[in-house]
């Protein structure tokens, strides 16, 4: 949406360097705006290509305007401001509301009228879609659940059932809710089945990635606060609980029974074991899981980056004979 | 579904210390019980939730009983009593045998009268339906494939071809089974997809959790056997032979033509590299792989659990020094 | 299809031992072939099935000719002599033209006449379908998607909007293209959602697996070059750039904005972390991820297999006091 750079300095409290009338209509990169792109600087990593950009416009701090080549839109937190703008900018997409012919909904079901239902959606037994929501093709919403106004299913999104959802939430493709935990009993005769009878509670402003699952709690609700943004491909295990803002890439994992605070942060392929409680502000490395109680903030390692094979090698051979080390430099004490 | 004590005990061979005729409807936690819910101790962890416990009745083991306050229902192994009696009390749901108009199934596929069939479900050419089969919304069937009786797909699962199930499987949104294995080889030209033409094969009374992949066989089929449990985000390569009552936590995955045996688990995040065999009643640690052959039962670790970063990346630092550390005590030795 | 080993060998340039007219319908493994069958003989390994099986034919190579008690076809690379036979003798299922009737096609999407759309699948907005295009159950391609000749989509598969694929392209079900990554700011109030307004483009002759999931970029394009070959349950974050015949095992991911060189392989359960490039020709060992940029190609690594659990313990615990031991040495060098 084409908007003046007057009105976003207004909008979203920057100072303006520049024309006022100068209009953005879309955004892009430092190195590929064009005379119509907003952009912005961040990270001193990219300072070099700020001289040569072609943007109408960058968001920067007040420190880096004396090196921009075009309009500059000053603020202190850059990116936060870019990403506000660029809501306005290319926003997303809005739909007519409506039910599409092939959709199927019980009929004890309840869709508010303003609410978009895309080709081949299924709404189960008793479930209420709110104002405003966009449920994209193919998804199914199974029985007993609850949908916060704006909420959007991109496509193919799955609620088993008993999942409840706050306002404003966005669900990508081939996200899971509430499907049944990992809940098996040994006995002689094998697995039995645990009954999985809780659901999932998921607050307002959560957004959850590609392929992510969310599993129905065993007996209670699994439970995701206000604002939690998970990556692609997680697993949030069966009576989890995440604390508000918190942040998951990529293949991070959560097991059974969990509570992980507010404001914390995986960085991916890692995560936690079961039946532990991480406090807030906790911050654990790429391929680094918890395997008890965190109780202080700060950041938390467990992995190693990858080497040439041969050092690797080398190493591991010596981590092999760590005990051996460990006794000669002993012996060579007791001498 | 409400039940008597007295018909909970004597169905699953409880001693009963209560009222035969008190009468439960539900499950839950020992502390968010009410007076018609049934509960359980298991776990020396949560032994002092039991004396407030509002529960109509407890399972537990007879040690326990003294200190239960309300009706208890002895059983030594009262998760597994537990499990069975809440399968009773919160039964899966039943559906009505038919087939929803918006489903589309081949004229060569045959469906047992019983079986129920959702909207949006695909059955494709030669597939067969056993009877009682619970077919959820968005699922696809491709061809050749056979289902036994008593098996329910979630929502959205998808069976690509040649999948052949027993009975009472369970399979959850986003479970994809019989999909091509990564068979490719190289050549000047780059890889050459290798065809991937066997099935995959999967025994009674497994269930399998969401968004798992089963691929299919390179040549003969990939087999998974009776009461094998897998959670969710796993992947079972080509060719793999899972042995009966094998469990498998969340982002497990065993590469190709690996054998696992039986009665295995596998704590998540790791698995077995490609072409090995397991043999019974081995345990993986979380993210843990396996790397050659095992051949004794037990426990296998390879993991760190993560720790302060500082700390770790001394250890770290020390590490990658431990070949000079090798070095040191030698000359030391040598003096 | 059935085929003569005469026109085999002519058709892919192997020298024949045995009788021309002789004919395969089907591929085996070595034990299993029958007297239709076409098999292989690749890896030293299986050298030992040779002298008992019934196959038809065996591809191998010369040296190995000797000891095959059937017709052979002699190749200095039977692996990939094999892939391409096999694709002959077991071609992929063909479909005829047509758009299903409970297909969902926008009327401004263009779809070729040679395409199959098969039941349940929906095509948005300004979408173009290339012609022999399959696109199986339940695959929603959304708006702004462009699919060239030859693509296959197997089912249930999932372009969110703006994935331009090359010619030839095959996706397996639960596969998401094209969604949203992983950009949020943070500011006082929570994180904030930055805006992903770039695409897919994906070229020719690539394959992805089950589950997998290659995001849109945040400004720009996601890029997947020629021939690159990816798993089941892999992750490819924004504005990450793979090159040309880079194949991926399963559960690898690769970070935002990381670039990865031309033929690379991932074992599987690693990956790279974001913003780093990684040179042609390099080989990340199983659960190994890279951590800044590999400019040298080669083999790295970062994993520990696994052991038994009690070696392992005492392994971490003498690692744990390694600064200790390391002081220990220093103390004994300075006396």
């Amino acid at each position: 949406m084409p908007i003046s750079l007057g009105e976003l300095a207004t909008r979203f409290g920057c100072e303006l360097i520049g024309d006022p009338d100068s209009v953005v209509s879309g955004v892009a990169s430092l190195p590929h705006a064009n005379p119509e792109s907003l952009t912005f600087l961040a990270s001193k990593a990219y300072k070099e290509q700020l001289s040569s950009t072609k943007a109408a416009a960058v968001v920067l701090r007040p420190d880096d305007a004396p090196d921009c080549p075009v309009a500059a839109l000053l603020h202190d937190d850059p990116y936060a401001c870019y990403a506000r703008m660029a809501a306005v900018v290319c926003p997303a997409p809005t739909y007519a509301p409506g039910v599409h012919a092939s959709a199927v909904v019980d009929d004890s079901a309840t869709v508010a009228p303003s609410a978009h239902l895309a080709p081949r959606v299924v709404v189960g037994e008793r479930s209420s879609i709110g104002e405003n929501v966009y449920v994209g093709p193919g998804t199914v919403i199974g029985p007993d659940c609850e949908i916060g106004d704006d909420c959007r299913f991109i496509a193919n999104v799955t609620l088993a059932r008993a999942v409840s959802i706050g306002k404003r939430g966005v669900f990508h493709p081939g996200v899971v809710l509430g499907a049944d935990g990992f809940g098996n009993a040994m006995s002689p005769e094998g697995w039995i089945k645990v009954p999985q009878v809780g659901g999932v509670r998921i607050g307002d402003d959560v957004e959850i990635g590609a392929n992510t699952t969310v599993d129905c709690g065993a007996i209670g609700d699994t439970v995701i606060e206000d604002g939690v943004r998970i990556d692609n491909l997680c697993m949030i295990a069966h009576n989890v609980h995440i604390g508000a803002h918190t942040a998951m890439a990529a293949m991070s994992g959560i097991a059974g029974s969990t509570t992980v605070g507010k404001r914390c942060m995986f960085a991916g392929m890692g995560g936690a074991v079961g039946h532990i409680t991480i406090c807030d502000d906790v911050i654990m490395g790429a391929q680094s899981f918890a395997s008890k109680d965190i109780t202080e903030p700060g950041t938390y390692l467990a992995s190693f980056p990858a080497e040439p094979a041969g050092d690797w090698a080398k190493k591991v051979a010596r981590f092999r004979r760590i005990e051996a080390l460990q006794a000669r430099v002993k012996k060579l004490e007791q001498k």
